[in-house]
C-alpha cells in the first residue's frame, strides 16, 4: 500500500473553466487544494493558459466537462492537457463527467463523421495518459481510447437515491424512450427489481419529421420511471410523460445522469406532470434554469465518486472494487 | 468516370481460406479471376503465404471471414494483408464478412478486454488501408478503425426477401430477443412495417445462471418475426420461440445474418417450431449443419453485394448511392 | 501534363461556414461548383456534418478561415476533414487562410502551451493529408506539421498593389511596430526599395503594464507604410501611427495580411490619420467593420492565388513557380 | 537498490494456458502467487479473459508459450496484455518463451511474409511495454521491436549440463544441421573447447524435393553433439543422426533449445540410436511424447533464470550480469 | 519532496565525445561520476557504443553537443539514445548544448528541407523521453518535438557577467546584426535598460551576392554590444563591428552564446577591434582557436546551470523557479 | 499495363553525392536525365539541399549509397527524402546500394544498439515510402522497416560472370571466412554446383584478441572461391587466403559484393596471391584503390539491375520475374 503512493508524484487537480464547483467539491474529498492557473480568454477568440507552479514529476488531473460552450471548454481542456505534458508532468489525466459528441459514434448513414472518435483522438495527441468520464452514450466510445481510461456510471448513486423513496412507489415500471438505451434500463430496471415499457418511435414518412409513437408494456395504474442518460432539448421526455400519463400512469419520476437542457428544455420540462426529476452534476445547471424546477430536482454530486476514483488511480488501487466489481 | 478507373490498379482478389466460395462468387459478378496463391499450415502449426503473381501497383482485397477456427482464420488475413503490403501493393482492403471478436466492444465490467478494437488494431498493424465487414454487432466498431471501411448491411437483401413473403403473413411482429438490437429491430420494423415486441431476459438471482424471461409487447396470433445479427449457440432464440409460441403467436420467422451455429446450434434450431430460417453467407455454413434444415432455411447471398462494392470502390465512385442514401 | 490531371481524382470543393464567399471565389477561379454539404449547429452546441455526395477517390479541399468564433470554426474544419476521409477521399487538403494560435508558437515562459502544434496536430489527426495556408505568423510552424503544406504569402499582392501607388509616395519608409516582425518587414522594403524603422516596444516596469516607446530609424518628412502579418485589437497600430506622425511623417499607410479586427478594432483605426488600409481577404470582414472605413481600406483577394494552387496540387505541377521560385 | 524496488509496483505473474507449469515454477521461484484470472474458450471459438482483481499501477508479466495450439495462445497473450493495460497497468511484460513464426523472420524470395515482424507488431499494438523471450532462431528479431526486451539464451543451462558429461565424451565434436544456425553453433562450440562439423543439405534439382547431403569436417570415431535451436518435425536431425553414424561416429548427442516435436517427431527421434536428448521447456513437451524417449531425454527448466530476469527486470537491475557480461 | 527522488531512479550522466569536459563538469556540479562506456569509431566509419553497466530503471542523461563532425556527433548521440533505450533505462534525456540544424527552421523558399524537424525527428526516434537544449535559433523548434523539453537560455549568465562591466561602460547601446534575433535583443536591452540599434543587410541585386549595410539607430560616442545567437563563419559580426566603428561606437563587446567558429572565424573576430567577446561552453572551443583570442575571451560555463535542471528533473522540482519564473 | 504507368507520375532520379556516376548510368538505362539539385556542405558542417525544380506528384528516387563518409552521406539522403517528401512528391523511394551499420543488427550482448533499427527508422521518418537496396548482410534487416522495399542481390550477376570463367577453373569449391555467411555461400554454391568449405576462427583466450583459424572441408588442389558479403578492412579474407593457399589451394578468386575497402584494405588484398577480385559498384572505388589492383579487379555494374528496378517500381511491374521468381 505505501509504495504505491510514492508511484505517480503528488495528486495536482486543475479545474477548467465549466467544473470549477465540482473541482473544489472534488478537492474537499482529496483534502488538498485545486491547483491555480490563469485561463485568458483574448479578444481574438484565442484561449492562454498559465500554470502558476510547476507540475514537473507529478500526476495531474484536469476536471473539465465538455458542454455549451462546447469547442471552447473542449479547446480548453485540451491546450490544459498540452501544458501540463510539456511541463514534465509524469501523467496526466482528462476528467471529463460529460463528453461532447458521445452521440456521433457511428456512421449509420454514408458521408457522416464519427466525431467521438475525433475528439478521443484529439484528447489523446494532446497529451492525457489517461481519461476518466462518465455513462458514455455508448459504451463502446472506450474503444475509440488508446490509452486507458475509467468509464464510471452514475446509476449507482441515483440508484441508492431511488431505493430511498421506493417504498412509496406503487409497483414501478421503467420506461425507456430511447431503443438504444434498452439495456442499460433493464439493467436498471433488475437492479430496482421493477418491470419494463419502451416507448417506440418511428417516423410517419421520409418526408415529414413528424414522428408515430408506441407504447409496448404496461404501465396503467403504476409509477414510471422514465430513464435517459442525457436530456437535450427534452422532446422525448416530454412525449414519454404525455405517453405514459395517457396509459393510466401514476406518479411519473424522470431520470437522467446528464443535464444538457439545451434551450429552453428547463421551462418544458418543469411544465410536465412530473413528480422528481431526478439527475447529477456532470454538466453544472446555471442557477436560472434550476429556478424552473423548484424543489421538484435532485442534482446527485458525482464529486465524491470522482475523488475517490482519483484518490485510488493515484495510489495504484483498484477502481472496481468500489462496485463490488 | 473513365478517369477513375484509372487510379488505384487492377482489381486483385485473393480468397482466404475460409472464403473461399464466397470469392468465387464475387469475382464472378467483377468477371475476373480469384488470384492463385499458397496457403500453407505447416506441422508446427504456423502458416505461410505465398503470392503466385506481383501485385506491384494494384488494389488488392482479401475475402476471409473470421468464422471457426477463429484465430487461425484471424491470423491468415493478417498474414496476407502484410503480404501484399511488403509486395508494394497500391491499396489492400481487408474484406471480412463476419468479423470476429465483435461482440467484445467494451468494458462493460472492469479487467476485460475490449478484443474488438484489438482486432481492428491488428487489421491496421498488418496493413490494411481499408475494410469493409457487414453488419457489425455494435455500429461503433467503426469507430476502432483509423482507416476508412465500409460497414454494409444485409437486413436491404433480407428485407427484399420478406417482401416476397409479407402477403402472406398475418400482422407480423418483429421481436428482439436481444435489448441491445433493438434499436436495429426498429429500423427493420419500421422498414416493413409492422409492430414490434421484446423479450426481457433478467438474471433471476447473482449466484445462479438462471433467468427470468419477460415477453414485452402482443404477439398474440400474429406472425412473428425474431431477428438478431447473429446466432451462436442459438440460446436466445430457442427461448424467444418457446416464449412467443407460449403467448399464442402464429408462424414463426427467424432472421439473422451472421450464421455462427456453433456447437449443435444447427440440430436445436431445426427441432423449433419455426416456418423459415433466414440467414446469409457472411460465413460458410458447413453441409452437414445445413442439412438439420432441409428446405427450412434460406440463405442469401451477400456476394453480388461485395462484388459492387469492391467496383465501386474501385473506380472511385459512391458506394451509399447503392442503397439510395 | 496530361498524365498528372488523372492522378488525384477530380478536385471537390467544401466552403466551410467562416468561408464561405471565398470559397465561391475560388471556385468561379476553378469553373467548378461547391460541394454541397450540410452543416448543422444543434441546440447541444455540437455541429453535425454531413456531404451529400461521395468523395470516393475524389481530391478534397475544405476552405475554412479560423477567425472567431474560433473553436468552433476550428472544430467544423476538423469534422468536415475526419467526414472526408472516412468516406474514402483519395486525398484531403485543408485550406486555412488564416491559421488560429498561430503566436502560441513557442514556450517563451514556463508552464505555457504550444497551442500551434496543438492545432496542427489537430488537423492531422483528424485526416489532413495537406494543408494550405497563408502568412503564418512564424514561418517555423510549417515544421509543427508532419504533412506537406503550401504556406503561401500575400505580400506579393499587396507589393503588387503598392507599387500602383509608388509614383505618388514620397520617400517611403516602411516601419514594424512588432520586432519579431523585422526581418520579413525587412524583405518587404527592399522588394519596394524603400528604408525601413522600428518601433520599439518595452515594459517600463515589471509591476505596471505600461510600455515606453522609441522609434529607431528616420521617417520625418516621409511617407510611411506600417506593416504586420496581422491586426488584432490594434493598440501597436494605434501607438504606431501616433508614434511616426509625432517624427513627422506625411501620409501614412497601413498594411496587414490577416484582418482579425477584435473588439472595437474597426473604429479605433478608422479613427486614425491613415491615408489607407491595406489588407486581404483571409478573414471576411463583417460589413459592419467595413463601414468604419469607409473608402479608406482596400481588400485584396486571395481568391486567384489560392484557386491556382488548387490546381497545381491538383495536377501535381509546381506552386513555386507561380512566384517565380 | 532499496529505491528501485519501488519503482514499478509488485510484480504480478499471469500464467497463460500454454505456460502453466512453468509460470508456477517461477513464482515459486520469485515467492510469490500466480495471479488468478479467467481464460474462458466460448463456443464460437473466441476468447475471454477476465483479471480477478487490479493490476493498477502494478508490474504485470505475462507468461505464454506460442507453441501448438499457435493462433489460440499466441491470442490469447495478446488480449491478455491488452487487459492489462486497459485496467491501467503501471507497466506490462509479455515474457514468450518460445515465439512462434520466428522462421518467418525475412523474404528470402519474393512475395511471401515477414510474418515475425507481424507478431512483433501485434505484441506491440496489444500493449506489451516490454518483451523476454528465449533463442530466437536469428538474434536480428530483436530488431522488429521498437519496446525493449531481453533475449535470453538457454545454452549457458545445456552448457553447464553438458559439461557434467564431459569427462565421459571422447573427442566430442558439435555438427550443425542448419547452415544458418553455424555461427551460433562455433559459439556453442568454442566455449565446450570442441571442434565442429556441418551437415550441409543441397536440393538435387529444382523439379523435385529430394536433397543431397555432405557432411563437411570429422566425425570419425568421436562422441558428436547435434545442435539446432529447435527440433520441429525432426527431420534435419534423423539425417543428421544417420549421417555421421555413417562417417564413424560414436555416441551421439542432440541438444535443442525448443522442444516443437510436431507431428510424430517424437518417436522419430527416440527410434535413433542417440544417447541423450538434452532440451527445455520453453514448450511444455506432452507426457504422451515424453513417454517415448524414456531416461534418455534431459528436460532443463528455465524457470529459475526467467524468475530472476523478472526480478532483475522489476527492481531495475542488470540482467546482462547474470552471465558475467 | 523525498518521495520524487524515487520516481525515476539514479541519475546516469553519459559523456558523449563531443562534450567530455562539460559533462565531467556537470558531473562534478551532481557530485556523481560519468558513466564509463565505449564508443568506438570502426576503419569503416561506423560508430559502436557499448554501455559499462546496466542502465534498467535509471534516470540517463546523454551529453553530446552537436557542433563539427555535426553529423557523426548526432550519430553517436542517437545511438547512445537507443542504446539506453533498449537497455531498458526507466528514462532518457537528450542534453544538446548546441544544437545543429537549428537554422534550417522553415521553407523560406520552395523546395527546401527543415531539417530541424528532421533532427527532432530522429531524437525522438532513437527513443529520447525528453530534451534539454540552450538558445535555439528560433524557439519555435520547441514546437518541432512531441516529447516534453527543457530549452534554457544563457542570457541570465550573460546578463550577470555584463552587469559586472557595466559600471564601466559608456552609454551602452545593443546591437543586432541579424533582423530574426531583433525581438531577444530587445529583451536583452531592455533587462540591462539599454538602447538599441539594428545593422540591417539587403542583397543589392539577385544576381551578386554583394550585400548593403545600413545602421538603423543611433551608436556614435557610445559603447556598443553586439548580440547574436551564434557565431559561425563570423562574417555577419566582422561587418557589425565595422560599421559601428565608422559610426562612432567607443569601445564595442561581442556577444554570443554558442562559438560555432567555422573555417577561420577565430582569426578573423581576433583581429577586430573589439574589446572583449563573450560566450559560453555550449561547444567546446578548441585551444588553437581560443589562443587567437588571448585574454579577450570570456568563456562563461554553462555546466552549473544543466546540472541543476538534471537534479531538478530528476527529483520532480520546478526548473523554471530558478529563473524566478 | 498501360494503365499503371500512369499511376506514381514520372519518374525523377535524384544522385546523392556517394553515387553520382551510378546514379547517371542509372539514368542512361532509363534514358532519362538525373534531376538537378544543389547539395552545399556549409562552412559549419551542416549541409543544404535545394530541388531545381517542382516534384509534386512525381515518383522519386534517391540514389545514395552511404558508405565513407557514412553519417554525412546518410544525412544527406535523409535531408533530401524530406525536401522530396515537404515539396509534396507523389511517391518517395530511397535506393541505397550499400545501406551502412548493417551488421550492428542484433545484441548479441548486452548494452549494445541495434544501429541498422535506427537507421531504418531514421529513413522512414525523414519520409521513404519505399527503399531498395542491395545484399543486407543479414536479410532479416527488411524487418526493421515498417514500408515495404526491394532487397536485391547482386549474387545473379557475379553467378553470371564466374559461369564464363568456370570452363577453366579446376573443381572450384566455395569457401567462407565468416561462419554468418555459411548459409548464403551454400546458396551460391548450388548454383555454381561446387562444393564448399570453411574456415572458423576462434578467440584463442578472452583475454587476448588472437585467434585461432582452422580450415574446414577440402580445398587441396583445388580452386577456391572465397566468397562474403563486404570486405572492410580485408582482415578475414587475408587469412582466408593463407590459410587455403597452406592447404594447398591452387587458384584463389575473391567475391564480395560491397568493396569498403577501409584503410589500406586495397593494399593488403593487392598483395595477396589472388587470381582475381570479383565485386560491384555499390560503393565507388576511388581510382587510388582501384589502381593497387591493375588488372585483377572486375567491378560488374549493378546500374542496369537498378534501373530496370525502379522502371517496373514506377510501372507497377514485378521486379521478382526479373528473377524467375
Amino acid at each position: 500500500m505505501h509504495r504505491h503512493e510514492l508511484m505517480y508524484g503528488d495528486i495536482k487537480l486543475y479545474a477548467g473553466t465549466a467544473s470549477k464547483t465540482l473541482a473544489a467539491s472534488i478537492a474537499r474529498y482529496l483534502n488538498i487544494k485545486v491547483c491555480e492557473h490563469e485561463v485568458i480568454d483574448f479578444p481574438n477568440d484565442n484561449l492562454f493558459i498559465k500554470l502558476n507552479s510547476s507540475v514537473r514529476g507529478q500526476d495531474c488531473y484536469v476536471i473539465q466537462s465538455t458542454g455549451t460552450p462546447v469547442h471552447r471548454n473542449l479547446m480548453e481542456m485540451l491546450i490544459t492537457l498540452q501544458t501540463l505534458r510539456l511541463d514534465s508532468a509524469a501523467r496526466v489525466t482528462a476528467v471529463v463527467p460529460y463528453l461532447c459528441y458521445a452521440r456521433s459514434d457511428k456512421k449509420d448513414q454514408p458521408r457522416v463523421p464519427i466525431t467521438a472518435r475525433l475528439v478521443a483522438d484529439m484528447i489523446e495527441v494532446a497529451g492525457a495518459d489517461r481519461y476518466v468520464t462518465m455513462d458514455l452514450h455508448a459504451g463502446q466510445i472506450q474503444g475509440f481510447f488508446s490509452i486507458p481510461g475509467d468509464v464510471l456510471t452514475a446509476f449507482y448513486l441515483i440508484n441508492d437515491y431511488i431505493m430511498t423513496l421506493r417504498g412509496k412507489m406503487e409497483r414501478p415500471v421503467i420506461v425507456t424512450a430511447d431503443l438504444g438505451f434498452a439495456k442499460k434500463a433493464r439493467n436498471f430496471a433488475a437492479r430496482l427489481d421493477t418491470s419494463m415499457a419502451f416507448v417506440e418511435k418511428r417516423r410517419i414518412s421520409n418526408e415529414s419529421k413528424a414522428e408515430a409513437m408506441t407504447l409496448i408494456g404496461e404501465v396503467s395504474e403504476r409509477d414510471v420511471i422514465i430513464v435517459d442518460d442525457e436530456v437535450d432539448t427534452g422532446g422525448s421526455i416530454v412525449h414519454a410523460v404525455e405517453m405514459v400519463k395517457e396509459h393510466g400512469a401514476k406518479d411519473v419520476y424522470v431520470v437522467f445522469v446528464h443535464p444538457v437542457l439545451s434551450l429552453n428544455a428547463a421551462e418544458r420540462l418543469a411544465a410536465l406532470p412530473v413528480k422528481q426529476f431526478i439527475t447529477t452534476d456532470t454538466i453544472q445547471i446555471p442557477q436560472t434554469k434550476l429556478a424552473h424546477f423548484g424543489d421538484r430536482i435532485k442534482v446527485l454530486t458525482i464529486a465524491n465518486l470522482l475523488g475517490e476514483v482519483i484518490l485510488r488511480a493515484n495510489q495504484g488501487r483498484s477502481v472496481g472494487e468500489m462496485f463490488n466489481e
